[in-house]
């Protein structure tokens, strides 16, 4: 297995940014591509419940009428691709069943025997801290695999620019999403800096770690 | 540079999991962790706030004292690094002049000339979507953080184990945290899998590519 030493990893993260112009004749290779896509399947999530849909925007027209609503930023249509993550805007019991049984199919077990831990999530659902604002809890999974996939295209020279300045509801209805189970939280281009970005070169801007790391 | 090829890239994508069991006796290198804690600095957040706070455990019986408040799961006990992730509880002007003036210090720039944008900031804590809940909108930040520990970890063949289901109130006692501005989210285990972990093997329980990628 072929694994990055620390400074190939701090090399990777400190070499991505928020890109602000991309060159949008640059392509991603399609197996490039194919590896970001499955690395959104692969995020993980809490119970392993992927309360999300990812909206993979190909459709050049549609893409401009999500630039007007996203502060008419380019990054919208200049990205080779621009990923739309949404989230359930509830978890039912039905979503807990719809996952333990695909766990028991991948598996090989029966449902009855993992009852036990369907309850637990069942009851989670209704009695946890989430319990008042599943979407909210939903939306935190959902930015695990957002972090995933500007991960995984760091890791793969590729670059993104995460999106949340977005009018959601007017996402919603331009990708039919209104009325549905999803509902929009964000988005990421997808693609390579252009060479005129001069946001490149900036100095990350971080605290110091002494600022956000505390030992006890 | 060095990337990982979309092979390698899935490659360690399915080779994390959710460790159940660690193995105690394994450290993890001092570079490698080194480089763990600089991803937590590095990751990204929204406008660059870093609404966040890390707090490394190193004290054995607080250690077991966290466990008590973790449904007693041992992950927080052997695994060689344990990190609680916090958030602000709610974010302020004050956040936001802090961090410009520290962008400035970094980019070499006049604090006056960022008072455009230092306002839209601004103006998004009390008018935006996320106004209504600054706390929820610092999670989904911080899961980011949370994604990139895991990514950065998998990357260099380190295990983790996210964990959500914490007393988060206990925490927070726990950790010195009641009457500060930060609030305990959530943790994760960090170390390498004990060999006698058989979750290591189990199969990926995701739903199929095509159930949670759409096209537009």
């Amino acid at each position: 297995m072929t694994t990055l030493t620390p400074e190939q990893l701090l090399e990777r993260l400190n070499w991505r940014y928020a890109v602000k112009k991309f060159d949008p004749d640059k392509k991603i290779p399609a197996d490039v591509w194919a590896a970001l896509e499955q690395s959104l399947v692969l995020a993980p999530s809490s119970f392993g419940l992927q309360p999300w849909k990812f909206l993979v925007v190909d459709d050049a027209a549609l893409r401009e009428q999500l630039r007007a609503a996203s502060w008419n930023q380019s990054q919208v249509v200049d990205a080779d691709r621009y990923v739309v993550i949404t989230a359930l805007r509830t978890t039912t019991e039905d979503d807990v069943d719809r996952y333990i049984e695909h766990q028991c199919a991948a598996h090989g077990t029966e449902v009855s025997a993992l009852k036990g831990y369907r309850d637990v999530i069942a009851g989670f659902l209704v009695k946890s801290w989430a319990a008042k604002d599943l979407f909210g809890w939903n939306a935190r999974q959902a930015y695990i695999a957002l972090g995933q996939l500007m991960n995984g295209a760091a890791a793969m020279g590729v670059d993104t620019c995460p999106m949340e300045g977005v009018d959601m509801a007017r996402y919603d209805e331009l990708l039919g999403l209104k009325g549905t189970r999803y509902a929009t939280l964000c988005a990421c281009a997808v693609g390579y800096r252009s060479a005129e970005d001069k946001y490149a070169g900036a100095p990350k801007v971080r605290y110091p770690l002494d600022q956000v790391i505390e030992h006890r």
